[in-house]
């Protein structure tokens, strides 16, 4: 049995606890800043509030200001912070890394590099890594198909761990590997990083399906041709952008890129935002509705198109093979009307 | 404006009658011998009774003995049969159809052919021309997720008509083309149809997600991590054979392959047949709830399967590829409990 601490208490990194537990290692949870009441109660009740489930027994609760008794003699870390969380694990976090002890992260997004190019966020903790900790501690990812709330019941789930490190990818696997959660490894991390970042941007497209079946016809409406076409059309703009930056399209035809694609679209606030543009609310409206937050799925939109803006003014890529992926920003970002370009997508 | 005869007018034939009537064409529907009920009441007051529909106006309704009239003088024909028709129209349509009249159908399916060889409906039909019509007809067919319940409620939906002959396909594009019928062309038959086929396949799998969910948690049950590893592991394994059999696995990441999986499982007999599995009916239970009726996706589960057992007899195919599909056959053809071998899938 191995002791994994999990830094970061929201939804996927406290749902990591459930395969870790059920195969019986010790579980150190830390809050971040953000996740102090969360702590407090789960040290009271070992309730997790925001998931309204019960975490599961035996878990060892720490504030961050306990991040060194949690760290001291761990063997593996989780990063559990969502990509807005990025820069504080950056400051707050890398530097007090531990030689030799490996991290799989849960972040989704890519950031933007000069002329087109993106970085993942295994990358960029890499290139993050003071002088001391290099080559030293290696960072994996973790993509596909996974609600927190499902994994927290126990649904059976198909991901991805990617990373460069391939003993520290078959360690996680090893660890986490339960008869309801199956990690796949790879080490194309440019390939499932891209699919868990563009799924949030395409979710919000086939959900605009779902809005637009209830503003043509009602909340009962049987209208599945919209979102299908929707769905293909993502896959095929997200194989595109694979194969642009030299990943491999079959992750976009499998489990990080369909599958995650899929279960996106189920529910959360992803869906939401797809469902009230395709409604006909502008993006104010929307994010009204959505308390004033920005959704990881907006951040991606804004990011890839900025990208993509790039790359055509330099002539790498022809705009008319995104046009879904321009028409969310248009949308997001140009306040333009949710009237969908069916006739220009091929 | 052109003449366009649609023979067979099931729930799909009848549903291309609205793109070619919105778009101005004289359109002639012909019933097959199944089909003499739908003629009757539409003659008489226009509603199409199976799909619950008004047909749109102006269309000439024909009985089977009435064929030569509908013939006389058309530019166009669509084939509106099901796979279970096919051997009807090959015997009694081919020998009759027109030098220069070219065929679009709405026909799913795949044959069966030595040592684990496929062939696809538009190739079989054509290998089925008389002698005075060889290179004078040609056959395109439609594939994409198109219900024909919502191309009739002219929801948004995107197509491909594939086919060897492409002037005819640019024809057919351009006569039913309409502001919410989106038809692309290719000519890789191949990969479009293998997609069109094995969509229902695959649907069956994810339907078992739903069926599994309601089995373990309710009806109500929020429940799709398994719905969307069995989605992503459909589009592998779609993907897989479309390269092996030589296609284009683009098209299983787009709108034939993922599209048309999608907008399959969302209603329609196939879902119910995977739901029921799902839920733990054996096939024969779930067929007798289906009122005995052998559907179209367990065809295409017993005769791809029947291709993988030659191909991997050969040394050709790895079976541990098609693992879902061996485990459709299972369930379907050898009495197999529904439990998802989930750690074999790769």
């Amino acid at each position: 049995m191995a002791v994994i601490t999990i830094i970061g208490s929201g939804m996927m990194g406290s749902g990591m606890s459930r395969p870790a537990r059920d195969n019986g290692h010790e579980v150190r949870l830390v809050g971040t800043p953000l996740d102090r009441e969360i702590i407090n109660e789960a040290r009271i009740s070992g309730r997790h509030v925001p998931m309204k489930r019960q975490l599961p027994d035996g878990i060892k609760y720490y504030q961050i200001e306990e991040l060194d008794s949690a760290l001291e003699g761990t063997e593996y870390i989780i990063c559990g912070v969502s990509s807005f969380g990025v820069e504080w694990f950056k400051e707050e976090i890398i530097p007090r890394l531990i030689p030799g002890v490996p991290v799989l992260a849960v972040t989704k997004g890519l950031l933007n590099q000069p002329e087109g190019a993106v970085m993942t966020f295994p990358e960029y903790f890499k290139k993050s890594l003071p002088p001391h900790l290099r080559g030293k501690v290696s960072f994996s990812a973790i993509g596909g198909p996974c609600t927190s709330y499902e994994l927290m019941d126990r649904h059976q789930t198909m991901v991805y761990f990617c990373g460069e490190d391939s003993a520290a990818l078959k360690q996680f696997q090893q660890l986490l590997t339960t008869g309801y959660y199956h990690p796949d490894i790879s080490n194309d991390v440019l390939s499932v990083e891209m699919c868990v970042a563009l799924k949030n941007a395409f979710a919000v497209a086939v959900s605009m399906g779902i809005g637009l079946a209830e503003k043509l016809e009602g909340a009962d409406a049987y209208m599945y041709n919209p979102q299908a076409a929707l769905f293909g059309q993502s896959l095929r703009e997200m194989g595109r952008l694979l194969k642009f930056y030299g990943g491999n399209p079959d992750f976009a035809c499998g489990i990080p890129g369909a599958g995650d694609l899929y279960v996106t679209i189920f529910g959360g606030r992803t869906r939401k935002l797809g469902y009230l543009l395709g409604k006909g609310k502008s993006y104010a409206e929307a994010k009204a509705e959505l308390a004033g937050v920005t959704l990881e799925s907006v951040v991606i939109i804004t990011r890839i198109n900025h990208a993509l803006r790039e790359l055509a003014a330099q002539g790498k890529v022809d705009p008319a093979d995104f046009r879904l992926l321009s028409f969310l920003d248009a949308v997001i970002n140009q306040n333009a009307v949710c009237d969908i370009p069916w006739q220009e997508f091929r």
